[in-house]
């Protein structure tokens, strides 16, 4: 399985996912679940996803592929819901093809989920979630977040504390405590995780950081997370529930 | 949907149960998805289910009709294994009927899962997951709690606070809070609940405990909980991501 989670908020766009699993295919630039594609100082487009690997690779193949090509590519497409339309029309293609094939669909899931996320010049930074049907939702300043794969565990966490006017350290704090949480309780998501910030109106290059086993920053949250959870719930109080009892 | 929690520690057993969508048909003593079937001085056997509510309430109402006949029923076997047996067998005969007949099985899920736990004297308190293919698997000291339904939201909670020696009390603590995340995340399951405890050896009448909107110690812990955790969150330090970029 997977997680991911990626913010649209004030501050810019987080994007987050994990390693397990899967391996990237993108030549462009990808870090396993994560995909970047950008021209600095006019985009950056970030895909995260999950689901089918045949299915998410070759979407993203192809996605990298045609960048080459003429025709609407995610390099020239002039709005975040071109690029989020782009990928679910990439995504049906896949699908239809693949799972129409006589050999295949015998009960296989070829299903895949992407959050497709970034900043065109002349727009405010954008964030999709594209659906295994090819359709998309956009994140808005009330549900400012979207997950996909193993969502549930990591929900709490996100639902209790981030806002759309959450900071980005803010935010990166949460996700990273979310996957701390999802990690704990599900063997099929793990380290590393790829972590990508991007502010509102920056255009800079990406810059995705990795979180290893050994992230410092990482490590010190885990680790100050479960002990203030165990204080705070030993601090709440006791119910005798016998008291009443024989 | 739903969401139910056993546990089997030290102490003694614990069972708790939302009561959103399914309504439970024991006359003998149900608490919505929760069912009692008890000799008081020699068993308590309490079942907690989710899944396709025909299949549950038909499995229910057999178990509870089938104590006034000959044959093994659950007021006459003499033991949990053979309770846990007992339950697996009539899912099994439930579902054969109604998925088999022509007119059904459509699509449809007649899926169950039971949490059925207990104490029959001479035995210790013991606790099982009948799965909907009618076998069963049995909580130890390693792995003393059980889940069904929507069981995700509220995990991370329970690995982390729940151990075999944990009291009766910490662990009803831990569970309303596991149901408090659940719920928050998830309208699927709602107030309100049932809650029972058990203590080893008491072989005490059941007194289940309902939790509603208005119950001043869930609400207690809620708060509490929620102010807690935002006070660890924003304690816990922020990074600088962008330090390094121009």
């Amino acid at each position: 399985m997977t997680y991911c989670v990626a913010m649209r908020l004030k501050a810019g766009l987080l994007f987050a996912s994990d390693s397990r699993t899967n391996a990237g295919v993108d030549h462009i630039a990808t870090f396993r679940k994560m995909s970047v594609f950008e021209t600095p100082g006019e985009r950056l487009i970030t895909i995260l996803n999950s689901g089918n690997l045949a299915t998410t690779q070759s979407v993203i193949s192809l996605l990298r592929e045609r960048l080459a090509h003429d025709g609407p590519h995610l390099l020239n497409v002039p709005t975040m819901y071109a690029a989020a339309e782009l990928v679910g029309r990439t995504l049906k293609e896949v699908v239809a093809r693949d799972a129409n094939d006589a050999t295949l669909g015998q009960g296989v899931d070829f299903g895949a989920n992407f959050l497709v996320g970034g900043q065109i010049r002349g727009e405010v930074p954008r964030l999709f979630h594209v659906y295994p049907q090819g359709n998309f939702l956009e994140a808005t300043e009330d549900t400012p977040y979207f997950q996909i794969g193993e969502s549930k565990y990591g929900k709490p966490i996100i639902d209790r504390v981030i806002r759309y006017d959450s900071s980005l350290s803010e935010a990166t704090k949460c996700t990273l405590i979310s996957f701390d949480s999802t990690i704990r309780s599900n063997l099929s998501v793990g380290l590393p995780l790829d972590v990508l910030l991007y502010q509102t109106d920056s255009f800079a290059p990406a810059a995705p950081h990795r979180v290893t086993h050994e992230d410092a920053y990482f490590n010190k949250l885990r680790r100050g997370w479960g002990e203030g959870l165990r204080r705070v719930f030993a601090k709440l109080p006791d119910e005798d529930w016998f008291s009443g009892q024989p």
